[in-house]
């Protein structure tokens, strides 16, 4: 299988858990991305430390900040990244950020719903939208036929727990602010796969597996670790094609019912 | 195929469209539910005028303000109900006030994606919790076997635009907020078929085609005339038992895929 070969890459959320060990494993590669953009919410802050480190060792990796409940932070970091690049476009986006909370159907709230709505959902339909000219640029100055996403492409990380079809597999963990905001961003993927296809840009969610991670160890008493999860989203992206854009993919390269 | 039996039945967005003919074809059952309880935004105000009219006739009838977006004017609603039924159950909620707006990929913004979820997920979230009670009421109540409409129930006006697997093939529409919110309230009712299965409450989301209405008009070009889709949504109800907890109708009583 050939590996991920972009030339930039951006990973929201990037201060911890999933995000980190990609932004970590991407440029641990034996041929990393000219460019890895990192965001968090605050590049500057305590939080931030570990990214902060790795920058001092990475030219190429460079932190942004963005706030996936702010448009205008979105915005911002679209700008930012533009300069940076210089006149050559993004190769691939991965909407990592996200919020969980396991709360049931008895306790769940308005505020809830819309918090998670806000951050997995609205985040990432904003960030497409904002680096859409990027990913669409990366398309255009690439000889490569077809779809992929070492040429241009959107990742959203979702989750089973979205998958509406199997709800009753695994119903043990209500969360469902998570769960109906997991089936929306797939909704979301889909949509962005087949109006984003005519500007070359491949759209997939994946579920990264139950991630020892601060969020993930919450979710399911998680008990993958997060460098073999990573390596798993690692190895099927750069397998997916036009006919595998629009679709919902596990961190070991099956595909999940909606 | 035996009919709709409820004593009693509350309908969301009920001043028009879906909502007002799902009341008017109720009442005029030859054998009508002893409630009818119609709910809308403004009950008072002049779109509520036809079902001021009907409640002249109807003794029947009540109407009952409610807001979906607003939590403490849904808790309110469940209390005016609760009065009415005076120590009896409530056997039906049908959760049908929603918004459309057939916004592009490219120009929907926070603003919209979230007055859709508001209304089109959070408010029937709501709307089953403060109505529970009252609907366990009526199943504790009731001598039938299984879960049926006719029992408790509870029914989300959903939309084959929430379909994540037919994306495809209507893409024509747009629609994203709408799409997003749709996908998500299937969620909520499969998760709400399995929470309240043990409390003998079945829960459907049906689609109700591409109806004539002031909202479906705008939504698809739709061609179906709004009493022939009450008229198929009423024999829908009727024929689901807990084998079809959880799942997805159309007016036609065709399963849909998620």
């Amino acid at each position: 299988m050939p590996g991920l070969n972009v030339r930039s890459v951006l990973v929201t959320g990037s201060n911890r858990g999933i995000g980190l060990e990609l932004v970590k494993q991407l440029l641990g590669k034996s041929n990393p991305p000219q460019w890895v953009f990192a965001t968090c919410r605050d590049p500057e802050g305590a939080r931030g430390q570990e990214l902060q480190n790795l920058v001092s060792k990475h030219p190429n990796l460079v932190m942004v900040k963005l706030d996936a409940v702010n448009p205008a932070s979105i915005e911002e970091a679209a700008r930012r990244v533009e300069e940076q690049l210089d006149s050559l476009g993004l190769n691939l986006v991965i909407n990592n950020a996200g919020i969980f909370s396991d709360v049931s159907l008895a306790m769940v709230d308005s505020e809830e719903m819309l918090d998670a709505y806000k951050t997995n959902v609205v985040g990432p339909l904003l960030v497409g939208q904002a680096f859409l000219p990027l990913l669409k640029k990366a398309a255009q100055g690439s000889s490569q036929k077809g779809l992929s996403c070492s040429k241009a492409a959107i990742v959203n990380i979702s989750s089973v727990l979205g998958s509406i079809e199997r709800v009753p597999e695994i119903l043990t963990k209500p969360a469902i602010s998570y769960r109906c905001s997991k089936a929306a961003v797939n909704m979301l993927t889909r949509c962005q796969a087949l109006t984003y296809a005519e500007d070359g840009i491949l759209c997939a969610a994946v579920h990264p597996g139950w991630v020892q991670t601060d969020m993930g160890t919450q979710e399911v008493g998680a008990d993958l670790p997060v460098d073999k999860s990573v390596q798993g989203i690692l190895a099927v992206l750069p397998a997916l094609s036009e006919k595998h854009s629009g679709s919902f993919w596990s961190w070991e390269g099956k595909t999940i019912p909606w």
